[in-house]
């Protein structure tokens, strides 16, 4: 187990823990004061994978239509209706469980999970989740897709940093 | 409004959000190293009036049966059913929106908010709360009490400081 390459969640959420609004808005984080100075592109350069569901590739698609974010990476989107593969992701039909966890045996650098939700939720069930670094932005906003969902996941971690960029207070923890 | 003095929340959740587990229980958050360094006894002296939910009142009342732990301050329990006083505790049957605006136009020191959920909902939705100073603890719980519930409202804090205590990050947030 320890010889394996880390899976990590990256991302902002409100201070209620949504990372977006019901409708994928993220106008309550767009343009925080301290956005530019985060490790972002440190953290992407250390990541060869990303993993998403399919709600937050079709939001990527929308947000980014010139341009995939992505593309020097290997990405994996997960949906139970779409099959194959495009120039810039894999659909995988898998159980997201055991398909991570044999990514995770594979060589390379770190798997990134973009959004949260219905994707992370089965692998912190599975506990294969290692590391989460949580950009915290300013604001309460209610209602949203929340990062967490309730359900029966126990996950004891350990707090390795905490920095501030301005308004974000970034969190990193790694599982225990 | 300037004048006014200062309603805060300030206690401990779960990376996930939770301020308890659902039947009240804390041990996720019992002996988390860095729980004697916080600075709740700087805390507690800005502090003369508590505001807390009936079932927080009975938690306190179980997890300290010997001496309840506020008697030097003023503390209102807002209850649908308890009426009266006894000697720590004053309930309240009023609109929690209402008595808080009119204690928070009274002289004193700040007001703290203890417990969450539905003490905190209608406060945040009235836009009475001030201050945020949250201790987040290093467990995913999976479920339990929110400290936020889902709702329509909508608050723009500013984050005036980020300090980490061994395992806690503690965040202190102004509304704005």
């Amino acid at each position: 187990m320890g010889n394996q390459r880390k899976l990590v969640f990256y991302g902002a959420i409100s201070v209620d823990g949504y990372i977006a609004r019901e409708n994928h808005s993220l106008d309550w984080l767009i343009g925080t004061e301290g956005e530019e100075d985060t490790g972002y592109s440190d953290f992407y350069e250390t990541v060869d994978t990303i993993l998403m569901g399919r709600n937050t590739y079709d939001q990527i698609s929308i947000l980014s239509p010139q341009e995939f974010p992505y593309k020097d990476k290997q990405c994996y989107v997960f949906s139970r209706k779409m099959t194959g593969s495009n120039e810039f992701v894999k659909f995988i039909n898998e159980d997201i469980v055991g398909f991570t966890q044999s990514l995770k045996e594979q060589e390379g650098k770190r798997i990134w999970i973009v959004g949260g939700g219905e994707v992370l939720h089965p692998l912190l069930q599975g506990k294969l989740v290692d590391e989460f670094i949580i950009q915290i932005a300013p604001s309460i906003i209610g209602r949203g897709i929340p990062l967490f969902m309730p359900g029966d996941q126990e996950n004891k971690l350990t707090l390795v940093d905490v920095r501030r960029y301005k308004q974000f207070a970034e969190l990193h923890y790694e599982s225990r």
